[in-house]
């Protein structure tokens, strides 16, 4: 049997339980945007660990060097920020393949070392190798939160109102720019610049955490079709998008229409947008959402609401509606 | 320029101080086996990872999948170990080929999980993806210690003896044996077995750390060459070791002399045998080793002594000595 057969999803539901049993009862296992680890009395260390290949995640001609070695770090921080933690230390793994220069080596590390900076989350140790074609790099992030205030994939309730922090669509109208077209326009970059260098929402995901009425919360990595989905079955709920209140960028709305692309599936399935998808109840919704905005001078956008139900999500647009499972989007569109 | 000219450690070399002033005084940069970060009143984290590529680190046709499983894991306890800390959780990162079916990954897992249980160290998450060519493995693990008992590589002093904790030179002839000889007697496949399921010393180490006369310490992973030379260097000491007293197992012996290998570069140069390489006061030396010796029903191995001086090693044979920097070794052969 081929890995394609099952999935990633798959093959990790197969071999969790092997390891269930190893773990104390207080402890999270496999299955959130980061592990949580016991630290002192006051704070939990919060892990996590991203695997970036060249021509899976990246193509090493299309982006630059001081881009991959900021988004290497970007991706992992944006787990921290799901969690709502701050990130503390970080481990780089690299293999290399033998053509690749100094240079090469130098601009990447100078990207790592920039949102290193930035989020104060210094390089701690990791491991260096060859390699004998594609350029692989691992990143692990540790991180802090105070005890009990990580916010898990598990946390949301029935008439919660579903909130993202910013544009949908972007990093994927990027991805097909870089794949398909030769647009050199500002807006084209602008999308480009976003798959290429992602920002994690750290900041705004440290202030959620403060927020008693925002339960749970995630990154958005694969899109929101399969994130929410990951949401849902962990919390056993169902939820309700409205597709016509998705936010978007000028940018992205010009070159869909320019080429003609399906804005809603960039949207909900493209992913790497890196933006917080999370849940709020709903009687403190408003003054959250105003509260955010006073706090980081830019909107919240809400997008839809969790209800009763076992993993269906159902997707309204101009008063058309269909309810399907996580597999099912894309026959929708 | 290449990588080659400057090699992985001249990598890690030059951007190593880019980092240094993000870094409180009181954390352990980049350069042990593992780093440390601060835990509680009483306790200490240790984070090591460790990146396996197909076609670099192991041949998919010559490892079972079950042992590749164990040694990925392995070789991260190896560093845990050398600082003499305990394992408690362990993150593991994989990107696999479309080729590879899911009873290989099965298989895998299943030794992963074998020598995840034995240590006590569960797999609490990571990443699971897709690669274009070769298998890729990072694992991360993260262990723990009482403040201050960590064991660094700058903590030799002069008149040290130097110790090991096993056999050396099995691994490497393994890796001959897998590349060169179609040899299929017990000899060969013990050593073959020595170089495709390590043991790492995590016993060993938490009792060498409860042992004030033990100094520096690290793991063996790239042959005590390259290994003590970083210990060397890191304490700004020189070291004399008597290659007449390196322990070598039965099975290598007989099957260096069958194949005309030189043996001290096979145990020297050669890597991956994963015993611990410590250094000892010289006064509680005697004592250590029989209290080693009770504790665990086998022999430690004396094979030199930490010197004053500036990383040169002094190799002693048949009463022939030379002295050399870490490059050197292999001209002496």
């Amino acid at each position: 049997m081929q890995l394609k057969e099952i999935g990633e999803f798959g093959f990790i539901e197969r071999f969790k339980p092997w390891f269930g049993d190893l773990l104390g009862s207080d402890i999270t296992g496999i299955g959130d945007d980061c592990a949580i680890l016991p630290m002192n009395d006051e704070e939990e260390l919060v892990v996590t660990t991203d695997l970036l290949m060249e021509n899976i995640h990246f193509l090493r001609d299309a982006i630059t060097p001081n881009q991959l070695g900021y988004k290497s770090l970007a991706v992992n921080l944006s787990d921290i920020a799901a969690m709502g933690a701050t990130p503390i230390r970080s481990f780089l793994s690299i293999a290399i393949p033998k053509e690749i220069e100094i240079e090469f080596l130098d601009a990447f590390m100078l990207g790592y070392r920039k949102i290193s900076a930035k989020y104060a989350t210094p390089l701690l140790g990791g491991d260096t190798t060859k390699s004998a074609k594609d350029l692989a790099i691992n990143v692990c992030v540790i991180g802090k939160c105070r005890k009990g205030t990580a916010r898990r994939r598990s946390m949301a309730q029935a008439g919660d109102i579903i909130y993202v922090t910013g544009n949908l669509g972007d990093s994927a109208a990027g991805l097909g720019l870089i794949l398909n077209a030769a647009n050199k326009s500002p807006d084209a970059q602008y999308l480009i610049d976003k798959h290429h260098q992602p920002e994690p929402r750290i900041n705004e995901g440290q202030f959620l955490a403060t927020q008693h009425a925002v339960h749970a919360m995630m990154d958005i990595s694969d899109g929101i079709a399969s994130d929410l989905y990951h949401i849902l079955k962990a919390s056993g709920k169902s939820a309700e998008i409205n597709l016509d209140l998705l936010p978007h960028s000028d940018a992205f709305t010009k070159i869909v229409g320019k080429y003609n692309w399906n804005a809603s599936e960039l949207a909900v399935a493209g992913g790497e947008d890196y933006e917080l998808l999370f849940t709020v109840d709903k009687e403190c919704s408003d003054q959250l959402k105003s509260d955010f905005e006073k706090q980081f001078g830019k909107p919240l956008f809400p997008i839809g609401v969790i209800a009763e139900g076992t993993g269906i999500i159902t997707w309204q647009s101009n008063g058309k509606s269909i309810s399907m499972g996580k597999a099912g989007f894309n026959h929708f569109l």
